[in-house]
């Protein structure tokens, strides 16, 4: 199907149905969620894959009891890099020079251009930056579920200190910010049913 | 193509030709962008889509003269809802009544989980919800113009309030945040070619 189909296809899914997704259809969201575009290409996020029931039963009570936590059949929970360090940013510059065969001295120029933008911010601005770069995979990862005939249910409805907690990622340097249930509809969800409700275009758009 | 494919063929252009794209590619990916997911379905921000050479030229400096401004075929200026109103959710409570064909009383409680949800929210924070809500829309703008063959530059290397100016967006309670160039690559773009840099697998999923 092209993009637009598979755009009309999805819904934020409300019940689903404990089934688990198949491994290649899995592997290909998680593929095309790495591929995602990012500012500068750096990804300052990491994604958790939960498929452990008791870890899912753990965080139900943090999601305020959305079955989709306990009836997905994953879940990923984008978590962002607390703090970017110089380091992360210098693994970077390395993953580049050695995937393109050129000396990391080469893209000094590039390293200097992300640390300035990266230490004009104050941690709270950083965050927030990385936040939008975890939204852009967010919004891949959607589109890549929707290709799979995978349902999805992107959730900022959660306690991130919580998940922070029950995951660990606190001591990894990581914070979760947005999360997304994968599974099977349930033909119980009414609103499998519904018709789309998209902004008009005349007042969506405006052309100069 | 697959959207893995589409994802592999993009990258965010340095040097386009100031060619024009057909008119059937530009609907297609502002369809595709006006389709995409946001948190509670409200899309809270609005696309602005320049191609007049004129204010293009303007906009220039504004995006410290990075020439995708004014060699791209329609620049697509994301710009957020300055406040999100009751005016504005209410105009969307009724997008779903008419759409689906149920009474806008039957909503009040989604209606007053979205205003408790943005009520709640510091304007800085409304801001920041907006905005990540239009970089999903960014993502999905990304893919589609790949899936179109399209070249396609995301930008957040200019001045919002220069911008916002410009395109007279603060009579119209609007503010940019991100910027898209549209239009195709040039011979002359040695990124071209470059191999894609993406985080390895081991390092940005882990699996519980």
């Amino acid at each position: 199907m092209s993009l637009i189909e598979n755009l009309n296809w999805r819904y934020a899914t409300k019940k689903m149905t404990g089934e688990t997704i198949s491994e290649d259809a899995l592997n290909n969201i998680l593929e095309a969620t790495r591929l995602s575009a990012s500012s500068y290409g750096l990804q300052p996020y990491n994604i958790i894959v939960v498929s452990n029931p008791e870890t899912k039963k753990q965080l139900l009570p943090a999601a305020y009891g959305q079955t989709q936590i306990t009836d997905s059949s994953h879940l990923l929970v984008f978590s962002i890099w607390e703090n970017i360090s110089d380091k992360q940013v210098g693994n970077y510059i390395n993953d580049i020079a050695t995937t393109r065969g050129i000396p990391a001295e080469a893209l000094k120029g590039f390293a200097d251009t992300i640390l300035g933008t990266v230490k004009n911010l104050s941690p709270e601005q950083q965050q927030a930056w990385a936040s939008k770069q975890a939204y852009i995979a967010l919004g891949t990862a959607l589109i890549a579920a929707a290709e799979q005939q995978v349902d999805a249910t992107p959730m900022e409805g959660f306690i991130p200190e919580a998940f922070d907690t029950i995951l660990g990622l606190k001591e990894k340097g990581l914070k979760s910010v947005v999360i997304l249930a994968l599974g099977l509809r349930s033909e119980k969800d009414d609103l499998a049913n519904a018709l789309k409700v998209r902004r008009a275009k005349d007042s969506f758009y405006s052309f100069i």
